[in-house]
């Protein structure tokens, strides 16, 4: 049985009529949405949520993401090889920090065959060309056959940590429904400079890098190295996204004792 | 496989009840959620959510909706046949328009059945009703089976768009979680008095007819037809709902230069 | 086939983790999310949504519930059989009230196999532990195999209602989606005091118990019992979560005429 994930902005009822596609094509496939409430045209945040997801999934797996502002312009369609695993999306960054996870050496396409452009509205691309073709994908069709491969494909990545006196710089990439505050700062980066137990003080706010949540008293904050690999800013039983008044996109600065 | 898809207002928990009761009854079933969503008590809404939802599932596909301020009263339960698919919920209008998009030949039955109504809640029919009826027509059960038809059923529609001095005066059926306005006026009424590229006045704000989000500033008013065929107000990377402060069931009028 | 049910506060993102964990392990999982939206670290809300979820799911199934403040501490986790059910989740009573409704001679297990913790992080047993044992469950392992008897495991009750001066007395443990109250005062309890028709005192509020929300007229609260046993409060087309400004935790008094 082929495993198909989904990602996408869309909230209620749209990601049900791409499974309906799908599932015409498709009618095997085991559907798992990963969210469908990434914040609205926030192509990075949907890029971060695929990128820790898709190293869980079975090889052979086809994600299906689409964060997609651009849909309907001259923006391509494309699917991404990587390891073992496929995706199929919009050429907006979306797709690319999840197949470099999983691969150096992955492989983009323009979907450009002609079978997959038939029937489109300019607005629903992910119904009327993502969800087809990821469902085809799933049921054996290679992915030369969606189209040529391309390299000037849009990049996306989530910056690189800096180190200025000391101090490690970096920024908030997604904020989980707990008000957990994922950074772009990963555990090689921190534990460097840092061991389990140090103070830290993040954005005028002093706590300790712990290991587990409740490490420290309940509404008390934390840094933590999240279950995804990045550094993560908690309040043990709280929000640090409303303690710190953070949200994504938003920079911060780590310093120690 | 059978395809059964659900839409409720129940939001959590009490959805999950009528799959565990379907699952007993057909284990092979595939669920697919259209949404829990659907703002509390809000028929309207969920015809519609509906209607744009079915055209795109299978031949065969069983769909159960509940959307039921009346549960437990004389309202009665029903099943309609349209096309190759099948509807299972109550009979307050739920169910009308997604079965009349499928075909005008339609045709509604009361379940009366004995066996399907032995063992019933007084406030929680999804469960105890159009679950395991919805399961047993997966199963092969025919809708004759259910009850004998009925012509009296309650109708819902979503209003016929006016013509007024050569303004074209409808209404706002659906709000998605993008904050789109979807209307009840069709791509037919609004093309025929209005082209791509035409500046239209809505509610006080003027936008351009366009094909894609992106066709506008982000932050700009746009009017689009949208994916299901309506006519659509939205705001490129922003929220038409926020910005008009329309919702649900308010009236539009829209002219032209 | 094996159905495996998921609960947790989690939200999106996490759960698809731990589906994409067990899919690896038994790609022929049926999937069922109970609730994701359990309000954070709220155990007690978590453990009433699985006591009312798991009697309708088939024999069986295996039960995934996580809602884990003390992940990474000395907290155990476990597996309890019941029924024809298993259960899989954290040592802090979320288990218990659902296991004791399927039968009151359950068994609790601690895991201890080395197998299933092999690879873990110290803050998503969820992924690591708890998903990898369900799916292992799924496929045949035995509860015997994952770790030996514990009677030392953490209880949680609801609480026993009080009768005080022919006042019934009890407290809110689940707010629904509608804003319903659901208490922990089961329809024995109640009937054994007023009959349907009665007229009902709720902190300072009169209302009738009735047998369906349409009962009264719109806007007007009402007391019900649920779906689940238990005494509700609701407001017909409305939110008695709102009206009463009750939420889960609190206590409430019951009186008639």
């Amino acid at each position: 049985m082929a495993v198909i994930s989904l990602l996408s902005d869309f909230g209620q009822l749209y990601p049900a009529q791409m499974k309906a596609v799908i599932l015409c094509i498709n009618p095997s496939t085991v559907l798992v949405d990963i969210s469908h409430q990434i914040p609205a045209q926030d192509i990075k945040a949907g890029a971060f949520a695929l990128m820790v997801s898709v190293p869980y999934f079975p090889e052979g797996a086809v994600h299906l993401a689409v964060v997609d502002p651009g849909v309907g312009t001259s923006r391509r369609p494309i699917v991404v090889e990587s390891g073992a695993h496929l995706f199929v999306g919009p050429d907006n960054g979306l797709l690319i920090p999840a197949a470099r996870r999983l691969s150096q050496d992955f492989k983009v396409r323009e979907i450009t065959n002609p079978d997959l452009l038939l029937t489109s509205s300019s607005t629903f691309h992910g119904r009327d060309i993502f969800a087809p073709t990821a469902a085809r994908l799933s049921l054996g069709m290679t992915a030369a056959e969606v189209g040529a491969e391309i390299v000037d494909f849009v990049e996306l990545d989530f910056g690189t940590p800096q180190v200025i006196d000391g101090k490690v710089q970096g920024q908030v990439v997604y904020v989980d429904s707990f008000g957990n505050l994922v950074t772009n700062i990963s555990s090689e980066v921190i534990l460097n400079f840092f061991k389990c137990g140090d103070v830290l003080h993040i954005c005028g706010t002093s706590m300790p890098l712990v290991d587990t949540y409740a490490s420290v008293e309940k509404g008390a904050p934390l840094a933590v190295v999240g279950s995804h690999g990045y550094l993560e800013i908690s309040v043990n039983s709280g929000s640090a996204a409303r303690l710190l008044r953070l949200e994504s996109g938003d920079g911060i600065e780590i310093g120690g004792r």
